[in-house]
């Protein structure tokens, strides 16, 4: 089993972080977006979309899509459950997990993708008018998950889950989107610090 | 248990393909989004993030999120399984789920979005080089699609599941934004053509 990953891709970091939770070790193949490897002809055979990260299993299985990879490990690994232990738990963390995908991961790499010099040949074209108009989306987000997190200790409930990594993940991400997140957001704060003291927060 | 429903999103028609499939029949409310009844106070509060489909339990747990929606149903109504029957099977359509979701479905959308006069209030602001962009995105994912349906019946596999509910909602929404399916892309056109033949494509 082989893992190709990325230390500069926030979708790479997702699969590290779940792995880490679960206390599984994969050895990794490292993917250098800078020199765009994900385009050339092997790793394209491995995902024709050529982006990381990749799962490949030992009967030679290609498993693209980060929370696909967290999936598989969920199967092989279900302790501790990261996307719900009954039927209302992982139905709530799917919503939880897509909410903080759609209306906070993407709208941070929009901005990201759409002004970052280093994205000038990965997105073309880069639209600067996308990142102005997805700050404010990902603030608005943030204000939401804010209220959200004065009730529970967690995204999407009292259970750490993938939401949490999802999210945190993002948050941490902001810097490079140069969104800052706003000091009046306690709630938010009080959950990134706690996520990022956990050991998984630096796999 | 009540869904908030609309006849003409296509996140809203996934749920109602996917209850079709499994015989499960929901009472409807329909939101009428001509009228921006999904920024409406009672609507909010139920989904604070104004979006359908939402589906509403008796106990008045409010789920959004179409796919969060159709697992909560894999959950309660197992058979038959549309979102994989073993690990393996899972975390493929898990990855195909989300390769045309993000690869097909979003592009499509984008192109609606931000082009369409009817979207004028509901996407702001339009820009209109962002449906140029993701035309041909939407393009090149089909003709990726032709190449993996040459050698199977659905998109996941030998079996129908949720991934095909978003790929042919996807391609039968392409009218709305512009972008006609290419003559040459036979296999898309057979496997499109067996989905379109299904009872639940007019749920």
């Amino acid at each position: 089993m082989k893992l190709y990953d990325s230390r500069v891709a926030p979708n790479a970091r997702r699969v590290r972080m779940f792995l880490a939770e679960k206390g599984v070790s994969v050895p990794t193949v490292a993917v250098d977006l800078a020199k765009m490897e994900q385009k050339d002809e092997g790793f394209t055979a491995l995902n024709p979309l050529q982006r990381i990260p990749v799962l490949v299993l030992d009967d030679g299985t290609a498993i693209s899509e980060s929370i696909a990879i967290c999936r598989y490990f969920e199967e092989t690994h279900p302790q501790p459950p990261l996307f719900g232990r009954d039927p209302m738990s992982r139905t709530l963390i799917e919503m939880w997990q897509r909410r903080v995908e759609f209306g906070l991961m993407t709208p941070i790499q929009l901005a990201f993708r759409h002004t970052h010099p280093a994205m000038r040949e990965m997105e073309t074209p880069q639209i600067p008018q996308l990142a102005e108009v997805n700050r404010p989306r990902a603030l608005a987000f943030l204000q939401f998950l804010d209220a959200e997190l004065a009730h529970r200790r967690f995204v999407a409930g009292d259970d750490f889950s993938v939401a949490d990594i999802t999210g945190y993940i993002s948050v941490d991400f902001m810097k490079f989107a140069r969104i800052a997140l706003p000091d009046d957001l306690a709630h938010v704060r009080r959950w990134r610090d706690e996520v990022a003291a956990r050991p998984s927060a630096s796999a």
